[in-house]
């Protein structure tokens, strides 16, 4: 099954560019492919800190271990898997610039590798994407192409824009070298709750298309068989939850509308979701009002931001306390902190 | 001068307690006791990163490496110092508790280390310390004593109680065992700044009574010469400025009224002043609305939580560029991130 899965995502990139080789089995994300993207993108990175604070532990009733990806470069996670796609593509292709669709952490991510890369960058965005977004992706020097999120197709944009210029497209998710650079945190994850005496553990993490929810889960299997990755999502964006509950991709209703812009996608990645079937538990789903809280948590007890799709793992720490397995802890993952000061002010008001 | 400093200041300690030996020489802070406090608190405070943001360096035009001790276990700095203190403490005396006056950071500090050692802890605090600080050393199972800035000393009340109660008393910055143990922020600065390339800046440090100065200075001397302290103080509590101005430990008109509460001290210590003499640069002095903006620019682009007092380096890096020596970047300590939800909004606002 990943063979004709990344067969299907990596062809699909590459059709937009013409007779590329159809991709082989070696190229289906791995604990080896997640190794080599983890020494491609290493020196480009942030290793973030696994905080924690007593506070968060008496409230859940055990350790709570947080990776602060919201202190990445970029202000999110989406750095690493864009590096290390970007990092993966042959330099001739490459120079035609890249392409990317995305809610705005993966659009950023992509403009600051390619800027790095010295090759030019487009960035097809929602409408409603938040300003601070925006701005900093064209900061990185890209261009910003908006869409609307109710009646238009991003795939369809992204990928009549690559071939029009020629520009290599970098998904979001679906795609092998970008689920393998979003492995690396779990990479670290290992490494750091075994620093810290913790071996067996729910792994909390911020799903929206599940490239970082699967990347964690494959590094995981292979580094630290006594962690489980569990999936969060936001209300009537929680079709990663349903789908592992039926076992079969499902899609969410609504396009758009949430707070949680960061992690809304219709529905799981057709390369993320059969690793996250075989190796997650099942989803976790919290309010609104239950990020914001854990944004307001996340404030006073580990001193940094979270955007309110980057706090809904902490906020499932916080609220579904009941539906954790047993451990020695609880792992979570905030994937982003790229948040507008109104929002963040709604977070700290919110009690 | 070392030598006599440090006689007066451990023989005040303890004569408190009654008939102590008086100080020995080795008693001065010195690149020794920091490496021994090193060893002593290493597996019990967090290694800190040095984030950086590129939207920061084109601001100030240069490097901007941000010490993030905000993300240290209790929110600040003053861990460390603590921690130290109270672990070199005789085994036989450290049994009757300890004592600590602070404007809130100090306090949880030493609360936190006193519930680690398992002995009893009273923190002497202002009444008008914000109020997250001061349920936080509650937290931690100490007693606060509250008293009023303007009418009464808290060296007098801290000096009684510990009499009455046979408590050790825990000075915030004038103690050898304090500066050594906030030196070690100097240690890991000199190995961090070598791993990102920078042999030669500035290191903006946030400025009360000069523990955390002073420390860094005496471990930049030893492994960084090409590093060097530049205190940073608000408008109206300058007094180190003014002190390194005249050469002569100078006093601030006002008790309190700063939003700058943890480094607002009457004047530098003792102990502290005569190392920054030796090795820091000229004082940096920055307003009140710099270190709310510079707050601002710690949530939008290292989506860290810094107070007020904790801004006061970055907002120096900021708004006194001009100030600074030539180099190859500027490196800030955010100090703290103990910020009330209402002054972070009063800080997000401000434009």
């Amino acid at each position: 099954m990943m063979f004709s899965l990344a067969c299907a995502t990596v062809g699909a990139r590459r059709v937009v560019r013409g007779a590329r080789p159809l991709a082989t089995m070696s190229e289906a994300a791995s604990i080896d492919s997640i190794r080599a993207a983890e020494s491609r993108i290493r020196d480009h990175v942030v290793r973030t800190p696994l905080l924690s604070s007593p506070f968060l532990d008496e409230l859940v009733g055990r350790r709570v271990l947080v990776k602060a990806e919201c202190l990445q470069r970029t202000g999110s996670f989406k750095i690493r898997g864009a590096w290390s796609a970007v990092s993966a593509i042959p330099d001739a292709e490459r120079a035609g610039g890249v392409i990317a669709y995305s809610s705005g952490n993966h659009g950023q991510g992509v403009a600051c590798a390619a800027e790095a890369f010295g090759i030019p960058a487009v960035i097809v965005m929602p409408e409603d994407t938040p300003s601070l977004k925006i701005a900093n992706t064209k900061a990185y020097g890209a261009e910003v192409v908006l869409y609307d999120r109710e009646t238009e197709s991003r795939e369809e944009i992204g990928g009549r824009i690559a071939a029009e210029r020629g520009m290599t497209l970098v998904k979001p998710f679906d795609d092998p070298q970008v689920i393998s650079g979003q492995g690396t945190v779990g990479l670290e994850i290992a490494e750091q709750a075994a620093a810290a005496g913790v071996a067996d553990a729910d792994v909390l993490v911020c799903c929206g298309g599940g490239g970082l929810s699967s990347g964690i889960a494959l590094a995981l299997e292979a580094t630290a068989p006594g962690l489980r990755v569990r999936t969060c999502e936001p209300e009537r964006f929680d079709d990663t939850a349903r789908s592992l509950a039926s076992g079969q991709r499902e899609r969410n209703a609504a396009a758009g509308g949430s707070i949680c812009d960061a992690i809304v996608t219709p529905t799981p990645g057709e390369l993320t979701f059969p690793v996250l079937r075989r190796l997650a538990g099942a989803g976790l789903v919290v309010s609104e009002r239950e990020a914001l809280d854990a944004m307001r948590h996340a404030f006073l007890r580990l001193k940094v931001v979270a955007e309110p799709g980057g706090a809904v793992a902490l906020a499932a720490a916080l609220h579904r306390t009941a539906d954790l397995a047993a451990g020695d802890a609880v792992i979570c993952v905030i994937s982003g902190g790229n948040c507008d000061p109104a929002m963040f002010e709604r977070a700290l008001s919110a009690v």
